[in-house]
Parts: C-alpha cells; sequence; structure tokens
C-alpha cells in the first residue's frame, strides 16, 4: 500500500511509552515501545529527565527506520493550548514543562517542523473523530474511563482546549456533594463512582474479589457480582453523561479507555441512565453513545495526525499549531 | 447620534412581549411592550395565536414607527438548529412549531428578510459577548438566574447550540443524587439549589419570610437570615460553575437573571466555593465571574443582533442563518 504523508505519534501511559509511525489515513505502520521510567508502579516518581530520555528513545528508533518526520506528543496533563508545555501533570514530574522545544533541541533535524503537545484525551477523539467512531459527527464528546476519567470535546469539527488547555477535565465534576474523596482534594468527584478504580469498589461492595480483566470476564458469563458491579458504574456513566448532553447537546458520546472494553455490559446500563435523567428527554435526539473503536492506538493516532496537520504551512492556525479542524474526507480523496 | 443598521429584538418573558429597535452598536432606540397572553400568573396555559398575535403587534407599533427591518425572535425553548422552529418550550404551548415561518407570512413585507428565532439564553449571551460583560472573551459561559436556571456558551466566538438546539441546560445538571424534586421530572437538578426560586426557600430555611427584591434589600442591609440564604445560594452557583469549568474551562463566566441583581452578595460566595472545589485550582487561571451588564434588555439586544448579523447576505453561515461569530470591533469602526 502506499504510505501517504506519514507522521509520529508517541503516547506516555502509565506502563509504556507508546510510539508509532501513522499514515495519512490513520493507519499505524510501525510501533515502538519503553517502559515508562520510574521505580515500581508507573511513573509517579520518574524524573523529568528519564522521562525525556524514554520520548526521544523511542522516536529516534522510530526515524532511524524511517525517515525525518513531524512528531506528536499526548500526555496525561494539561497542555497549554499553544502545543509548547505541559502546565500541569497529576502524574509526571512536568510543571510548565516547555517539552516541545526541549524535544525538538533534543532530536533536532531529524525531526520536521517543531514537535506538537497535546493532552492525551484531546488525542484520542481527534483520532476518533478523523478515522474511528465520531467520524460523522461535527459535535461529540469522548469519556476516556481507565483508572480514572480522561475527556475531551469536539466542537463544530474543532478541539475544545480551553483557556488553560484543562478541558474536558470531566471526571472532576462533583456529581456527590460531600462524598467519595478524590485524590485532586475534591469530595464526590464523578470518576470516584465511574472508572477502573470504581469499578472495583463496586464488586467489593457485592461481594467479589475480581477486577480488570476478569471482572469483565465474570460478567460476560453471566456471574450476578459482577454483572451489578457494571450496572452500578454504568449507571454512574449515564448520569454522568446527561449532565454533561444537557450542557452541550452533542449528537455523539463516545466512551474509551480499558474499562469500555467490556461493551454493552457498561453502555446499556449508561444508555439506560442517560435516557431517564436527560431533561427533555421525550422532546429530543438523543445521542449516540458508543464504544471507541481505535483502542490503545488512539493516543498515538491522535497525536501523530494533530502533528502532520500542523506542520502544514498553509493551515496552520490561530496558535501556529494544528487548525484543529476534522478534514473529513480528505485522506480519502488521496 | 447616527442610527447604524438597526434592527428589531423580541423577548418573550413570563410576564410581558417586550420589543425593541436595537442599533448596530446595540443601543436599544425604543421599546413596546404588551403583556404576556394566559390567565393568571404567567404564560403556561397561553395559545398558539395569542403569543403569536402578542408577537405580531409589538413588532408592527415599531414598525410603523421606524420602518421596516430585520427581527429577531428569543424565546425560552428549544429552538432547532436551523433558527425556524421552536421544538419545545416548557411555558410556552409551542410543540415543534415554525414560528419563524408563520411570524414572517403574517408580517409580509413590513420584515426585511426572514425572521430569526432563536433561544433566550444564546441571545441573551450574544448581546453580552458583542456588547457587554463578555467583549474580551473568546469563550465565555452564561448562567441567568430567574426563576430557574437559563444557560448558554460561546466557543471561539461562535454560539454552541448543540444538534438540537438544546445546549445550555445546565440547569438541569443532576447535583445531588435522589435530591429535591424538579419540574423535569429529575431529582437534584442544579436549579432546584440555585435560582429565584431556591433562595427562597433558602431564606425560608433560616426563619425568613422574604423573597424577591425585599430579600436583596435584606441582605444589603445586613439582615442574617437573608444574608445567610444568599451564601447557600451562592455557594451552589460556585459548585455548578465549577463543574462546568471542569467540562469547559472558559476564562470568563457570566452571571445574569434577577437574581444576580444581588451582586456581590451572590457571587462572592460563588467564587470563593468555586476556588474550593475547581479541579487543578492551583495550576490554572481561575476563570472570571461577572455580572451581566446589559440586565433585561439582554435578550431583546442579541435577538436584534443575531437577526441583523443573520440577514447580511454575505454572511450567511451553514445554515443559512448567523454565522454566529462575534465580530468584535466591527461596529466600532463605523
Amino acid at each position: 500500500m502506499a504510505v501517504v504523508n506519514p507522521s509520529i505519534g508517541v503516547d506516555i501511559g502509565g506502563t509504556k511509552v507508546l510510539a508509532a509511525v501513522v499514515d495519512g489515513l490513520g493507519r499505524v505502520l510501525d510501533t515502538e515501545a519503553t517502559p515508562t521510567p520510574g521505580p515500581g508502579s508507573g511513573i509517579d516518581n520518574a524524573s523529568v529527565q528519564e522521562v525525556e530520555d524514554a520520548l526521544v528513545e523511542v522516536v529516534q528508533r522510530l526515524i532511524a527506520q524511517h525517515g525525518r518526520m513531524t512528531v506528536g506528543v499526548a500526555a496525561a496533563g494539561f497542555v497549554a493550548r499553544d502545543g509548547e508545555r505541559v502546565r500541569f501533570a497529576p502524574h509526571l514530574p512536568w510543571r510548565d514543562e516547555p517539552l516541545a522545544e526541549k524535544l525538538g533541541k533534543r532530536l533536532g533535524h531529524r525531526v520536521v517542523s517543531r514537535v506538537l503537545v497535546d493532552n492525551d484525551a484531546s488525542a484520542a477523539l481527534w483520532a476518533e473523530a478523523r478515522f474511528g467512531a465520531a467520524q460523522a459527527a461535527p459535535d461529540a464528546l469522548m469519556i476516556t474511563l481507565g483508572t480514572g476519567i480522561g475527556g475531551s470535546l469536539v466542537v463544530g469539527g474543532r478541539l475544545v482546549r480551553g483557556v488553560n488547555g484543562m478541558a474536558g477535565e470531566y471526571g472532576h465534576m462533583q456529581v456527590v456533594p460531600a462524598g467519595r474523596l478524590c485524590p485532586c482534594g475534591g469530595r464526590g468527584c464523578w470518576e470516584q463512582y465511574c472508572s477502573g478504580r470504581a469499578l472495583a469498589r463496586a464488586a467489593a461492595d457485592v461481594g467479589s474479589s475480581l477486577s480488570g480483566p476478569a471482572l469483565t470476564a465474570a460478567a460476560r458469563e453471566g456471574d450476578p457480582a459482577a454483572m451489578e458491579a457494571y450496572s452500578v458504574v454504568g449507571t454512574w456513566l449515564g448520569v454522568g453523561i446527561a449532565n454533561l448532553v444537557a450542557a452541550l447537546d452533542p449528537p455523539l458520546v463516545v466512551v474509551g479507555g480499558g474499562v469500555s472494553a467490556a461493551g454493552d455490559l457498561l453502555l446499556s446500563p449508561a444508555r439506560e441512565a442517560l435516557e431517564q435523567s436527560l431533561v427533555g428527554a421525550g422532546h429530543r435526539d438523543l445521542p449516540k453513545v458508543v464504544g471507541a473503536v481505535l483502542g490503545p492506538m488512539a493516543g498515538v493516532v491522535g497525536a501523530a495526525d494533530l502533528a502532520r496537520v500542523a506542520s502544514r504551512p498553509t493551515r496552520v492556525g490561530r496558535w501556529g499549531r494544528a487548525p484543529s479542524r476534522v478534514a473529513r474526507g480528505r485522506a480519502r480523496r488521496r
């Protein structure tokens, strides 16, 4: 197959740093990965330098194989609107870190144009909007259920990043006054009731010691406790989606992340709660609630595509970065 | 003063139908009003025909004085994205009502171009964005506190209306699971805790029988029960704003409606609760929370301006209506 306009996307996850060469049709052509630095369980203790080294390493390996390319990085953090700095990352050592510039300097002539950084949830929705579950929707919101909740939003074909790059923090909307304590310092945050962690808790509440894929498997096989856990968390998912839909009225909600692998075990109770909770449900078209289709590749595909689009000199937008408009059909015309 | 490009805006309120001639600088040049039809307290029982008659009457009076003009109507209801039909109005008899077309036929040659209909909360924010409190902000959300909550949103200088024209229904986001019953059929809706009605209830809870302007006056004079009521409702305002800001990260939140006349009595506790509730408050610029400046004229000013902008043949947008971009400075250049 013809390789059209490839670029590199990198996604910094809790266990590994994944990089991929992605073509202009969103196809992943090659990947490289390295464990996310930091002793023990995850990346909380990784130093700035170690994470940067890991990023440079995986990108260099791909460039050695495939040649110079544009690079986009997806990070779980608040990224400034200019696509340069990570203002704050809850699980990474960055505090107002000029990541794009630093990576650009280290990679030097090996990358085409400057490195672009974006929020991982935004990159995932961008990928779904360009090549996945949200291709037909001008407006869409995405909820990524992992350990917590990641969120993102497209309005009129453009990613909404917010003035601080902090839009989409749906997981910290309060759904229970004086509710469960959240590591963010708040109480009753949505992700305390709807996330991978909340799922394990819901299972424990009904006497199951299962979590993760084992819990999913048990629910699929009809285990009542496991099914009940999904019903509880799915219902909270629907209630939270109803709140977001009341505010934004999109035609489509995409649910991604590890927990969404359970499919209708999660989405059926969510759709039911949405219909029961949503204002004016009898007088409106209900939004479609669908699973993400790009899975764990969404972050790298989105980051690669955002970098590719931003690097086009004729399409540079207001902040000298991706114009953020979903250019549907452009890839297909090729 | 020179009258630049005037148009007519109409706002259908609970007690009166207000129409105004508004110039291209957002100045109200003349008004006409007639009681909102319907026996007794409000408009719940008004017939379709009576409301239409009232609208035609006030517009005709202004046109008789000022000549043919473009007309925009602001309605408390869900307005289809094409600016033609009112899909549903909770306090008006419209169900999928082709209001723009019907008014256009009855007004005939007296109006320039077609009549435009939009949601009243959207019209109010449009007015604030063009001529009032939100002039400097590309993104802003507005919360209108009356009997309930009206809401609206501008992103990137454009009104976000949603696929059903139902965006901005912030009042029906659930803030208390199984909380107070709401006329919408839901429970724990935000407007049950934060609105004019909630304010009177909060006052009653602390032993005051005051409501409305008398309650505001008492709070201004330091009456402890009245101040406590504002503190309770203001805190709920801040909690709800924190939820919306977590999702959308705008630089500005405008608070309008009758309850907002209390100013800092309401906004101070709201700002305090916002800072306490908002995720990442230490790592972001907090949004400004300001009072609306156009008061009860916001609806007519916004409706008139939306109609004026939509009628420009060179600026017709995707749906053949207002391009919805805040064209800042255009008026000033004249």
